[in-house]
């Protein structure tokens, strides 16, 4: 037997097959056409978890169960997906659509829940029973694992750690608050802050590496200034690797998590990014003569997505 | 069978018999004596406990068990004590020094812990599955209960929430931080901000209702000038309430719970704190136009600490 693991995303859903062993035996992908009918949206996706099934020489009957991972937030009980905006889906009765086209068991969750729950068991994490897993990309993302589960709230609005309140009346937010986490901890905010460090020291290698021109400067391009020794670019490094470790800081204040597992396009520095962290981020925590979590980067990148939707159920 | 509450504070020590109903039936108390050895201490403990029992009517085959909530971090797993700074406890054998006294099963948990499970059991949250209360008094103290438990991380150091950042670079904490939340939500910070008001608008009718003596303005006379109409009383009572609502949000964004709960001194002001504060604290959740977390008063006042403490167990 095997379980399908689906990938909702705004450009592309993947689908994958994955063995007891959580390892992807096959994979497809399809785009994502908000074009169409909701029906046909979820009739292509069985469509394409039929065929995937097929070229790994297996039948339906081989599938134990499907767990889809969205950008957005659902019931598990229900199976409902409450609000997938990137999807235009709204309050979308998924697993009963989806069970006319295949009827086997659905299991729907947030996508960086999923991802939580996929490191915590075939992943970093493996082995630990509570994890709080950031994706640090565009924005902030988390999961939270506990006794093994993953809590998304009594809601299912939870596990949204960009959007704790992390410098009052700060930064302005894409949700139209201010000073949430994802403006200080994010991908986009190490560009922001790099990017006006650069145009405040035209002198610095970041503006060079960018080619001179602010707009091609990315987290990488800091990265690479500051491994450098750059001047500006190791004090804005050094900056963000504070605001992080306040954040990692209030994650172990308030729940203290066996571990805390860091993925998205930032965590790709590794260590240049992990060796600082941990150096720093006890410093903000109330008992920190205590024994601290780890702090590790993810490394199922993204098979994360496939592979946890998989073990939902 | 009854179940024995204890409640460990800087100054005395509570112990209460509660019975199946989570009603206190007997109820003493004993002066903290710090200056004795900890077997001492842990004695005195037992020989309140044997009174409160016999001047209930009852032997001690009538102890089910001992729970014991203490301003610290515990081990429920071992009975250790690991820090409990008022007491001068650090790494303490509680329970296996509470048991040469008195044999019974004995459980311990964080003050803050112990008084969310109590309010989660048998007081405002009872029913319900999971819960944040939040104490606001001279800090802030946290409790979350999930799945019916308590929840306080991996390394017994979490729920913490008046030490999660939530100013940047902001108000210096007592714990060495900066901008850490108990510093705009905690009674003390409200009689900070209304002290700084009063000072700098000495018209109005805070000062007036302090005698003049800006020292002895405290939470309440702030509430009264506020419930008065007084303008600046009226401001700084907003500016806190904002402070707040944003502090929910962020426990919401955070963890979903199906209730929040406010204790501790502030929350007596009752609906004039719930009423500003629970329209306002869904402008700061992501997912907002969904069901959110209703917010109460706790009802079980100080009797939480000896309840909850009874029924860890």
């Amino acid at each position: 037997m095997i379980r399908i693991g689906v990938d909702v995303g705004g450009t592309g859903i993947k689908v994958g097959a994955v063995d007891a062993e959580y390892r992807i035996i096959r994979e497809n992908s399809i785009p994502t056409r908000t074009d169409m009918p909701f029906e046909e949206q979820v009739g292509r996706i069985a469509d394409c978890i039929v065929s995937t099934v097929r070229e790994a020489g297996l039948t339906e009957d081989d599938i134990a169960s499907v767990g889809v991972g969205i950008p957005g937030i659902a019931s598990a009980k229900t199976g409902e997906i409450i609000k997938c905006t990137n999807m235009g889906w709204h309050h979308v009765p998924f697993r009963d659509v989806f069970r006319t086209f295949l009827d086997k068991p659905v299991a729907i969750d947030n996508d960086a829940n999923v991802a939580a729950l996929a490191e915590s068991v075939a992943g970093i994490s493996a082995g630990t029973s509570s994890s709080v897993f950031i994706t640090i990309g565009t924005g902030i993302g988390s999961g939270i694992i506990l006794n093994g589960k993953i809590w998304s709230g009594a809601h299912h609005i939870g596990a949204e750690l960009g959007h704790v309140i992390f410098d009052l009346d700060g930064v302005p937010c894409t949700c139209g608050n201010h000073g949430c986490l994802e403006r200080y901890c994010s991908a986009t905010a190490l560009i922001r802050m790099a990017r006006e460090a650069a145009s405040e020291h035209p002198e610095s290698m970041i503006l060079e590496l960018a080619k001179g021109d602010p707009a091609r400067i990315e987290a990488k391009t800091l990265f690479d200034a500051a491994r450098a020794q750059d001047p500006v670019a190791v004090s804005v490094y050094g900056r963000y690797i504070s605001f992080l470790a306040q954040a990692v800081a209030s994650v172990v204040n308030l729940l203290d998590p066996e571990i805390i597992v860091l993925g998205g396009g930032v965590s790709k520095a590794g260590d240049f990014l992990l060796e600082p962290l941990v150096r720093e981020y006890p410093k903000y925590v109330l008992f920190n003569d205590q024994p601290l979590p780890p702090v590790r980067i993810a490394v199922l990148g993204s098979e994360a997505g496939i592979i946890g939707a998989a073990i939902l159920s």
